[in-house]
């Protein structure tokens, strides 16, 4: 079962190849699980284990290479025909003496394609340094390009297809929220709650089931929230402290990341109310002036301008791309919403806004997904933005 | 809350700092999350953004490098003290113009460590191709030497109190193994089923929660357990129909994976069965076989010849070490099970030993993680090895 037409996945192939001319390229290495899902369709948890998708120019398909246990994945889940699908022998994996990247440049060789331009995916999670030097040592006259965004960039407006399957990773979202709204109270613990937002995430709804997050739902509590990336321990929450909710829908891999803010057990302090207000109405104005033919810097500036009236300053960026993709991150790694970004927005392109102030003892976060439309935005997950209280 | 005594964080550091003089480097740089948190204690999902953790013979505490914004996590979970701790400005993440490794090249100039033997983890997920030639770049007289499995190799023998937590993440394994099994019937869909296991993994037990395994549960069926990696979708389990079951408990980033095999809805066919009876068996003598001592190959022997006797062989290596890990693999990539590794076993170190076979129309597999004993082996989890009936 492809989870798009053969027809969108040539689209995006040529789509690829234009820009691949442009930047004067005729062979790409794709290492990204994500980039690789968007041109061939491959979906499974194998990038523990060194894989490509190549692309050439002159190729009406691209080729997947990867593990040979792996190849029946890829005949189930991609559209290419049998011969573009390439198993390596196992035992290439994890040994000292050899490396699949040999393999890969043999097949290139083999092709007589290694006096190509070629193009390599140098900065993505998965292409890692030592990929390099085996590509260098077995193809010592080649100098490999970057080509590491290349297609991340051509993935930055989506089709209504993508756009579907984020609407419904915002319907997970909202179902994962309300669970861990309903889970959290004093004295029950942190992993107890984590795992009923899982079991939301994962189950979905009714009428399609939830796929794998890219990055795991975070939790933080107490002094907690001001470490943004620590997980859950087996605590129980305590009464009066905020609680940051970050996580998100996933639907064939495309996310819809959602961030609220809760406060457990009592009425939340009056400062923290204050912020969270201050907080929401710059969330609002900022969305509000999301619309094609402004810039990234622009949709930050209408936020750094409202809490500048405030006395207050957030020094990060408050949002970024997001789509298809695979762990350890959700974000596309292209547009970021802060100084700098002059990236003109075009309908279509998607966003996770997260916006958050820290006080001393606790702070406030929420954000939304959404696309820019033909006018403004859409956001995909419909869920009250203001301060919770559980 | 430190996960272990700082003695045993500092017992881990001078084992490094030995193995380090012996390959002559003076510096090395980790990038491998697990090797990051096994010599400071640092665990939290950032590894999405670069970060880094650097060991230098002459220095008493390691140093770790990371996003601004994760320093908070940083003194929450490491051993070190602050001025050990060291964040990079967020202007960093992300832009094609400047990266944080540049920063980090600049913590060694000024420290003069840059004329010094200097070993990079090439070959670990997290430290991509950018990463080496900035580098490359920035230290242009320097000949980085390779340290990936250094501090991996370090791991390979546990401490008591790693074994107690890889214990506690085979009890966990156990309960999210029985939620596979109440809830995979004809009719449920397998998103449902997955979303039960996930929710066991996380729970944990009443008196320890579960953390967040490196690889998500793998619960193929029918035609699709010839492809081992693919995640689960929202059709619903099928009568008659084989369906494995790969899975893991983990607690504090230590894992105890656990596969098994059941059958939906009927009585077995007796092929699957025989199949399953030769491969328990086959699984049953080689961990019997597994002693300190012997080497890794010798134990794959002790299967290869059960498995000839019966006109089978399976292609692929048969175990591997495990434990202290983060996504994408649970596996260490130090030793394997299989035909060429002479690695000898000692008391402590851990294995997930994975045996399977597969037929036509499905297959059986079922595996047992397990530390060396002073005289034999000692396994995680206590569950029926047997083909299983839903």
């Amino acid at each position: 079962m492809n989870v798009f037409s053969t027809k969108e996945y040539q689209q995006r192939l040529l789509k690829t190849k234009s820009s691949m001319e442009k930047q004067g390229l005729e062979i790409i290495i794709l290492a990204d699980p994500a980039n690789m899902n968007y041109l061939t369709g491959y979906d499974g948890w194998s990038f523990y284990t060194p894989q490509v998708v190549v692309v050439a120019l002159d190729e009406k398909e691209p080729f997947w290479i990867g593990r040979g246990m792996d190849t029946n994945g890829a005949k189930h889940t991609c559209w290419l025909s049998r011969e573009h699908i390439i198993g390596y022998p196992d035992n290439l994996v994890q040994t000292a003496n050899n490396h699949p990247m040999r393999f890969v440049a043999d097949f290139l060789k083999d092709r007589c394609w290694a006096n190509r331009s070629i193009g390599l995916e140098k900065d993505v999670y998965y292409f890692n340094a030592r990929w390099l030097e085996e590509f260098q040592q077995a193809l010592p006259h080649v100098d490999f390009l970057d080509c590491s965004l290349l297609v991340s960039w051509v993935r930055s407006i989506k089709s209504e297809s993508e756009i579907t399957y984020m609407m419904q990773a915002g319907k997970i979202a909202e179902r994962a929220m309300q669970a861990a709204l309903d889970n959290i109270a004093p004295g029950i613990r942190e992993c107890d709650a984590v795992a009923e937002v899982y079991r939301a995430q994962i189950r979905g709804t009714e009428s399609f089931g939830g796929d794998y997050p890219a990055i795991v739902p975070m939790m933080p509590t107490g002094e907690k929230t001001s470490a943004p990336h620590l997980t859950w321990t087996d605590e129980p929450y305590q009464n009066e402290q905020a609680v940051n909710l970050e996580l998100s829908g996933c639907r064939h891999r495309y996310h819809s990341p959602l961030a609220r803010t809760a406060y457990i057990g009592s009425p939340p302090p009056q400062k923290l109310q204050d912020l969270a207000n201050n907080v929401v109405e710059g969330l609002n104005l900022t969305l509000d002036a999301v619309r094609p033919g402004i810039t990234c810097e622009d949709v930050e500036r209408v936020w750094r301008t409202h809490m500048a009236k405030l006395g207050m300053e957030k020094e990060s960026r408050i949002g970024y791309s997001t789509g298809l993709n695979y762990p350890p991150d959700w974000g596309e790694h292209t547009m970021s919403l802060r100084q700098g970004d002059r990236t003109v927005l075009q309908p279509n392109m998607t966003f996770h806004m997260i916006l958050g102030m820290w006080l001393d003892d606790g702070g406030f976060e929420c954000s939304e997904t959404f696309r820019v439309t033909e006018s403004g935005c859409q956001t995909f997950a419909d869920f009250p933005r203001g301060l919770l209280q559980v």
